[in-house]
């Protein structure tokens, strides 16, 4: 197969590991006889300095003409204590996810046994954990009417949904419900929010098109307890965007694999992966950071293609360098630390 | 002194655990020479059953005429998994938080040595945890406009702050602060919501008045994150109704001793006590229910009528409990278990 993809790598540290993932990736398409092409455009910080803007039109154009994007990380520190500047990297964030449509934020967590003492919890209390949050990403508080009244006094963010919103992105959450352990988590607040009973009445309409999907629907603050405490209690949860913001993040530390962790977020047209951690500023340009999320992250680019056998071939010689100790220093636990870019000519080496 | 506190029991365990607060507090008014008159109302599906609403009128006069309230538990099974239903106990805590004023819900997580092994966190990570949450409790978008358009295909909330609002629950964090290691974190979401900007801008200009206090501003995302890896790096946090919802419910369960989590919601005029747990309805009347989340609670109130020493007396009696295993099965550890009422009675006795 021919793809173009379109390569975002952002500020900090992106470049660097996007650069690890594109060779890694080339090397999949080589084994498989497919052909990538690679087009690189200006977001984050970065594009604000070039042009202005940080989801510059040309970037957009790009991304639209391609078959996937692949991004890697934005934010600067001169952007930071600062949430109200005009122009902002987040923004770019924003306004990509809301013009390419990407509804659903894909955020798999789950544990690498070698990885487990790297966890903030207890052993036994992750041991298995593998959960998939579906964050709803276009819509509701983040994207309502927003502003102030009395002179500047009051400030108001009106939190919206639609049942087709709903519907669309419980409708992923019942189909990876399907191909994994048939549980279904719809976290919500319907005992206080109208935008919540939206989602709990949309949700519990469609369980009959599943039957065989088992559905719980427990309240966010639950959710926020029984993720530290018996994460692997959970499989496939879904919920709107302001609380997958908050609790895929809270997922994201408890299995110890924070570093090592993809993410995807899907539209009706295109879908982008990434890595869920941030540009990293302090460690730019020293060939430090792990490249291991956004390797992965394109790994669930080509599963997304439905080439599950090219995923599958990277998240083996991935296994492979941890369980070899061919690591970033972040995992080196005082054994031999690797750079980013040996790490990332090992997994494309031995693909 | 002499006082007269409202006694809402509740539903489930709460009338049980409330008898054993009232019975150490009565011990601790008898040596500190005070004179309680306890002033019992309904609330909960109690008050729902016999008068058909879960807050009464007759309730809120009881709790305006009395100089604070003790609060057991609400809830009851037969209103879960139904969020729509036309009465709900879950209501009436949230039109007794706004009828009392209670805008500032205060909720301590802190560890007891001889419990940190029930934590799912590992023990360095929890050590020394001695944190204070103050949530927003009367505004938000719990109380903002919501419905339905579109013939019920779009659902809204809308989430509204007054500087003012913002103003008078800062206060009381940057006062705690003060009293404590004057560390002050306010946690928002300015990078997206107006909200969380007037929060940011509001806090950010009272900084001046409190030059001692080390103010930090932390997304809500961060710190759900941060909570579970370093919970003890935190102090004082202030935060909006539903972000405190979240994290104070995240926070409970870090450090092992969430049965034994009080709180204190402060209004202007009044303030009520609670322990942070529910009303336990499998529990009911199996005289098995920890009571010393309640005890607490009642130190709370002793403490906030400027009677530390009255506080004292009971938290170093919890202690002394604690340290001879006078503990219900929750605590027990394989041990011998005591009764709900016969912990309560070493509290008292012991006072
Ligand atoms: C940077 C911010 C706007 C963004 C969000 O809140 O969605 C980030 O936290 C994320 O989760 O991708
Ligand atoms: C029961 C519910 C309405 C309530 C809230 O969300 O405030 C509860 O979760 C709490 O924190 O006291």
């Amino acid at each position: 197969m021919k793809f173009n993809i379109a390569l975002l790598a952002g500020d900090g540290i992106g470049p660097e590991v996007i650069d690890q993932a594109v060779k890694v990736s080339d090397a999949v398409a080589a084994k498989f006889g497919h052909e990538i092409t690679w087009k690189p455009a200006l977001t984050g910080a970065a594009a604000i300095d070039a042009v202005g803007e940080p989801y510059p039109d040309a970037t957009h154009d790009i991304c639209v003409a391609s078959d996937a994007v692949l991004f890697g990380a934005i934010g600067h520190p001169r952007f930071d204590n600062d949430p109200t500047a005009k122009v902002r990297p987040e923004q770019g964030l924003l306004k990509m996810r809301k013009a390419l449509g990407l509804f659903a934020n894909v955020r798999p967590t789950f544990t690498f046994p070698s990885l487990l003492d790297k966890s903030p919890l207890k052993q036994e209390r992750i041991e298995g954990t593998d959960l998939v949050f579906l964050r709803e990403l276009t819509g509701g508080i983040y994207f309502g009417e927003k502003g102030r009244r009395d002179g500047g006094e009051t400030a108001f963010d009106n939190c919206v949904y639609t049942r087709e919103e709903v519907q669309r992105l419980a409708k992923k959450g019942f189909e990876l419900a399907m191909t994994r352990s048939k549980k279904l988590c719809c976290v919500d607040k319907a005992n206080v929010l109208e935008t919540s009973r939206l989602w709990r009445e949309t949700v519990q309409a469609m369980e009959k098109d599943y039957p065989e999907v088992e559905v719980s629907y427990e309240f966010v603050d639950a959710v926020a307890m029984r993720l530290v405490q018996w994460p692997n209690s959970y499989d496939v949860l879904i919920t709107e965007n302001l609380f997958g913001d908050i609790l895929t993040d809270e997922a994201s530390v408890i299995s110890g694999s924070m570093g090592l962790m993809p993410s995807a977020s899907m539209g009706t047209d295109i879908a982008l992966f990434e890595p869920i951690h941030g540009s990293y500023p302090q460690a730019t340009g020293l060939n430090i950071a792990n490249p291991m999320a956004t390797v992965l992250s394109a790994a669930m680019m080509f599963e997304n293609f439905g080439l599950q056998e090219e995923g599958k071939a990277i998240r083996a010689v991935v296994n492979d360098a941890l369980a070899k100790g061919i690591v970033t220093e972040d995992l080196a636990d005082g054994g031999k630390a690797y750079g980013t870019k040996e790490v990332g000519d090992y997994l494309a080496a031995n693909i």
